[in-house]
């Protein structure tokens, strides 16, 4: 399951570094205390639209661009998902003809 | 301020709607009580980020698709607060040059 916290943490974190900020400079902005904020930036904690809003600003960065790297990090994500299930699949339900009559175990397929 | 949840909300609701689901439908598909899921819709409750991917696998939406909806409804809303704003500020600040000394009117450009 692709979680939105985890991703959103990761493109926080991202930008945070980027501009060359720690944590604490971040929090004191944003008047988030320093564990939560750390939780949010390892996606661990859901953040409040409030606070959401709160971070963005002391990025200097709109919500709407937060949002669209956050979609674009949860696409990359689910292609991968979608990859290592196909291959999954692919090796452990071979059709048919591959023949497991020796015992071969049956394997749920999600597809 | 733009609030995440308020939009988010708004996405959720036109997308069940279109798919002509009501929200008892989507409710007992997702595993989310009534009360919460019309909260959600109407942007009064955050969704948790496991919510948020029940919600999307009810509504056959990747996650990636919804956030990206939610980030250009958000944008939409930035760029309306951010004309009000220069419109207030043109208004009530017409800068030194802007004389009313022949009575014309000075209109705010949003251009």
């Amino acid at each position: 399951m692709v979680l939105f916290r985890r991703l959103l943490g990761d493109v926080l974190r991202s930008r945070r570094v980027e501009q060359g900020r720690t944590l604490r400079q971040l929090c004191a902005e944003a008047r988030v205390s320093l564990g939560y904020m750390s939780e949010i930036e390892r996606g661990q904690k859901e953040a409040s639209s409030e606070l959401l809003a709160a971070i963005c600003a002391a990025l200097d960065m709109p919500l709407s661009e937060l949002l669209s790297e956050v979609s674009d990090a949860v696409a990359l994500e689910e292609a991968a998902m979608a990859l290592r299930l196909e291959q999954v699949t692919t090796t452990e339900l071979p059709g048919p003809s591959a023949g497991r009559s020796t015992g071969g175990e049956v394997v749920a397929s999600a597809a």
